[in-house]
């Protein structure tokens, strides 16, 4: 588990252990950032199955996971069920919406990590102690992100990140 | 945002700030140029979330959208529905139609781009004043693109467009 | 237009202008060989939208097409159908099923191009004069064509192999 | 026919002619490891095409074929019925379940090989005498391997893994 940005896994190892709550950005971050456009105007995404072993070893850790996502199509709680994933979605601003989550929860930023891959996420990226960005994520963002992850968004990134944070818990434990 | 055509960039800058409308063909250019068919016939498309996002600010800045298909299946609606943008689909001949509608809603050729993959987007290639072609468009129509993008069709080269527009026209407001 | 095989061009122009019939494999020909398999168990492909004008043009010179699958799913004859391709789907053996075909049209072998990808169709790629593999074919069969695609099955292969055809034909012409 | 892994080609000639059942985990391996979400939260996956020639073959060697899943969903046993494949799905512990199952049916742990992709896999991959795994496996179940593949999990993996044992087992034959 390493990353493509210098110093990635130091500074992992320094600001993971205070995080107690992950948020993720859906589309692109647990999909491949397509979407399955059928004639009728129903809408699939691609997932990766290899995450949900990894949501349920952080879950173990204790640490809260959630999905927010500007997406109003129903795909996103629908596999945020799947994944028994608390999930907000339609979301119109997700900083505000975040904002207001972690002040109702008394999460303090840095005990957030937040997963993002487009200019939409900026304002979450900038608010929390562990911005993290996909692999594919869009130019835009990259500079937001403390962790650049080596996967791609659906197709392994969520699981690295996964991984990484139970590696390093199970050492801090 | 750069191009991989030379001069691509520069003759955007100079070509760019006068389009008032920008046209999209839809297989290969708002998808990766697949086709998901069900075994009772139904048929599904490929799209790149990250689009929306880049057609809302390129029509933020005032910029006309428009898609015009040869296909007929109603899947060409749906994605345009969801994008709102206008949408001309069952099109047998691209350019006759795109010329019309030019001519109806007074558009001179330099006001236009033309975003297209394939032979049959020849006519509208040679119509517009800033022609387009994605980075995987079939090798026919290379040569009458004043810009090939980097990104794949239904990969991020509607975004990439966008991207490239806003960015010009913000510069120019 | 050029081959991935020695010869494979030169071999085209001297072998092609004779073919009056191209008969196709489906799965990994026309398609790009994944199933997408429904948790009701149904059934659906993934196509290439470049195909149709290929196949089109291609008729448009008098060349007939089919397609012959052992596939019995009917996602064969639905595809076949928006080709408007005559089709023989769940073929148990389809080198029979090809000579039976030949002899009552009365094709010869060398008016006969057939396109496959796994050993399921060496007895039709050894029975005809042209016979065609896409690139990614099954290792058994490369070496029974005499021509091998650029492009992979159900990513542009057949349309590779219909323009190839059209190119030399409108030169005979 | 070759391997990726140092004496892996070796090590299958002298393990392979004992095997007389071959496990074969579900998602990422018979599948590429992605899910299709739809907005109604049914599932679908994607299938290689090609793994059904060499099943049938490998099945007319007289091996025993078996599918461990801990997927519940019905995609699995949708799968495995058109591939005429025994499958247990929905199984939290498939050490357990593999484990009793040889028990049961009197199968030696060096007669049966299991082919899998994650860390879930382990405790299989570590009971039988010959364990595989794909290409793009997880990298924790890496050294648990006596065999990695050279195609993707999805991808020709299951394919290359049934052509190895026809091809050694018809020599031994």
């Amino acid at each position: 588990m390493t990353s493509q940005k210098t110093g990635g896994p130091a500074a992992l190892r320094k600001l993971l252990p205070r995080v107690r709550l992950v948020v993720f950005d859906f589309d692109g971050v647990l999909t491949d950032n397509t979407v399955i456009v059928s004639q009728d105007g129903r809408e699939a995404v691609r997932c990766w199955r290899g995450d949900g072993l990894g949501l349920s070893a952080l879950r173990a850790q204790g640490v809260d996971l959630l999905i927010i996502s500007m997406e109003g199509n129903p795909v996103v709680s629908a596999r945020a069920a799947k994944l028994k994933i608390e999930c907000m979605s339609g979301v119109a601003d997700k900083g505000t919406a975040l904002s207001e989550m972690m002040r109702q929860r008394g999460f303090a930023p840095d005990q957030v990590a937040y997963v993002g891959n487009d200019v939409n996420d900026l304002p979450c990226l900038q608010m929390v102690g562990l911005p993290i960005v996909v692999r594919d994520a869009h130019p835009s963002v990259l500079r937001a992100a403390k962790w650049r992850t080596r996967a791609l968004g659906g197709r392994g990134a969520v699981r690295e990140i996964c991984d990484a944070f139970v590696e390093i818990l199970e050492r801090h434990g």
